[in-house]
């Protein structure tokens, strides 16, 4: 890859946030931006709270809890504990020291600062020289419709555990979004060197981001190769629903599915080597990786392989033009 | 006392918390009600806080924390060091187990459920057999006009630790303000034995009651008698601006300019041992006592003498009536 370009990386929660670690590792400080998903953002005892952006945070901050996937690492639950006594709703789990950056970013959001700003200056406060954005400052809700009715992102999925059948998923509110500032400007960098479309889950957490008019258009006429990891390894994601949701939404459970979902915008695919029998069968030129992070060292190593392919298709571009 | 008679007692924070914890502990349960001033509530972070509310509540369910004076005992911080971290306001320190209190009860104002309801609720949830009430459900904002300018009451005596010299002291919304229903209906039990003002700072957590239209006129009304407890011992408070405020404000500081205040509202004045030569100077009866209260024991003590004046004041009356 070229070291002095910039890297954008669209990303949902756990999976995604693991690629962005380790991006953050091989792309010199300044140039990586995370553009991340805002559709399952919910307001829960009177406070806004942006999970795919708090997991983000933590983990590119290293404060994640890796055992829970979810919070903060070495937290206390003494909120929590009260709460329940007072009689307050318990079902979302809100440690004492993850309640500071949702008091913070509602009372902020209410002194009618936009959700970008306040979370950009999260991550510079927590010390990241990566740049975190949220993909709009407007709503954008997820919306889950089941066998079970309809449901808001965080009911189907912390209070019903992805149980319900699925039969729509729906973004509303991202044809009336906007990009935020801080995002066009990403997008107008001329060093702009590859953007990367993390391991998410496809359903929950790219497709709200692409939901958001301007995104597509863009992305299809990006000068850098857009390059897309797939969540899927043999089948399965690593974590969450992402393959139960394609079965129950008649989709083939497989890599080809969601390349086929992100066709036109991607210049590349990246397929998990268990799946490297599929290789021949993708329209876009593809990489075969060992795709499982459980290790920095994984993702850093998955991070470069994601900007060499980027950088190969660059290249094969310009001998094409030239 | 009548033993079986209820008892209503005005409060503030922590010394009038101190006596209604002896009062709890000497009539009956379900007798006791505790109307406590919201002037001093306030809005932070975006949450709803009544500070002398949760002092009673914690006090009354022995949670308080007596060291600090305010707060939970067993208290952590871990919310307040990240809140730090982001860059949050921190002049207020807001303990993990507090924080609850005050989520639960913004969550449920904006519902738009009223604060005495909210308040009732949480008693009974932290297992108190006092009823709690707010002084009204509605804004008051008590406001200190000093040499450095006009303070919310938090700023005068938190952030600036009651330092500036106090020049008058308002209830913004008082006028407007009305009586709880639920206090509404402790004030026409047939069996009110008594009504105590507690040892609070007049100024600061009494008068901001006796503000509200309706309590005046109640309470020199009231078939039992209102019996005010002096804030003063030796013409200090035991904690507290209330001397250095009565300095300010050009009043004498004495147990006689308290009582003068609340002239045609009590019946009866419990003045501290140390003052026991003034007593002669009162309009109203006096009764003399030790109204430091260090233990339990002296809290329930004074508690007792305290019913029992009301009750020798209640017998002189229809004596004098018969």
């Amino acid at each position: 890859m070229n070291p002095r370009g910039s890297v954008l990386a669209l990303s949902g929660g756990i999976g995604g946030a693991k690629l962005a670690l380790g991006l953050q590792g091989v792309v010199g400080p300044g140039r990586l931006t995370v553009v991340v998903n805002t559709g399952d953002d919910f307001e829960h005892l009177g406070l806004a709270i942006s999970p795919d952006v708090d997991t983000t945070l933590y983990t590119l901050a290293g404060l994640a809890n890796r055992e829970l996937g979810w919070g903060r690492e070495t937290e206390s639950w003494h909120f929590m504990e009260e709460l329940e006594r007072l009689g307050g709703e318990s079902w979302f789990r809100l440690g004492d020291k993850d309640l500071a950056v949702h008091v913070e970013r509602t009372r902020r959001l209410a002194a009618g600062e936009p959700l970008s700003e306040i979370v950009a200056d999260f991550a510079r406060r927590l010390g990241l020289a990566t740049q975190v954005l949220p993909m709009t400052d407007d709503r954008v809700r997820t919306i889950v419709e089941t066998a079970a009715g309809t449901l808001s992102f965080q009911r189907y999925f912390v209070q019903h555990r992805c149980e319900p059948r699925v039969t729509a998923i729906r973004y509303a509110g991202a044809e009336q979004a906007q990009l935020p500032q801080a995002v066009l400007r990403e997008l107008d960098r001329p060093d702009l060197a590859a953007v990367v479309i993390c391991p998410s889950n496809p359903y929950l957490s790219i497709e709200p981001i692409l939901a958001i008019p301007g995104w597509r258009a863009w992305l299809r006429s990006c000068r850098a190769p857009v390059i897309a990891v797939s969540p899927l390894i043999g089948g399965e994601a690593v974590k969450g629903p992402t393959a139960k949701i394609m079965r129950e939404l008649g989709l083939e459970v497989s890599p080809l599915t969601i390349a086929r979902r992100y066709a036109g915008i991607i210049g590349g695919f990246v397929l998990d080597q268990v799946d490297a029998a599929l290789a021949p069968r993708f329209e876009a030129p593809v990489q075969v990786a060992s795709t499982l992070m459980r290790t920095l060292e994984d993702k850093e190593r998955l991070a470069r392989e994601v900007l060499d392919f980027a950088e190969f298709i660059l290249t094969a571009r310009s001998h094409t033009q030239g």
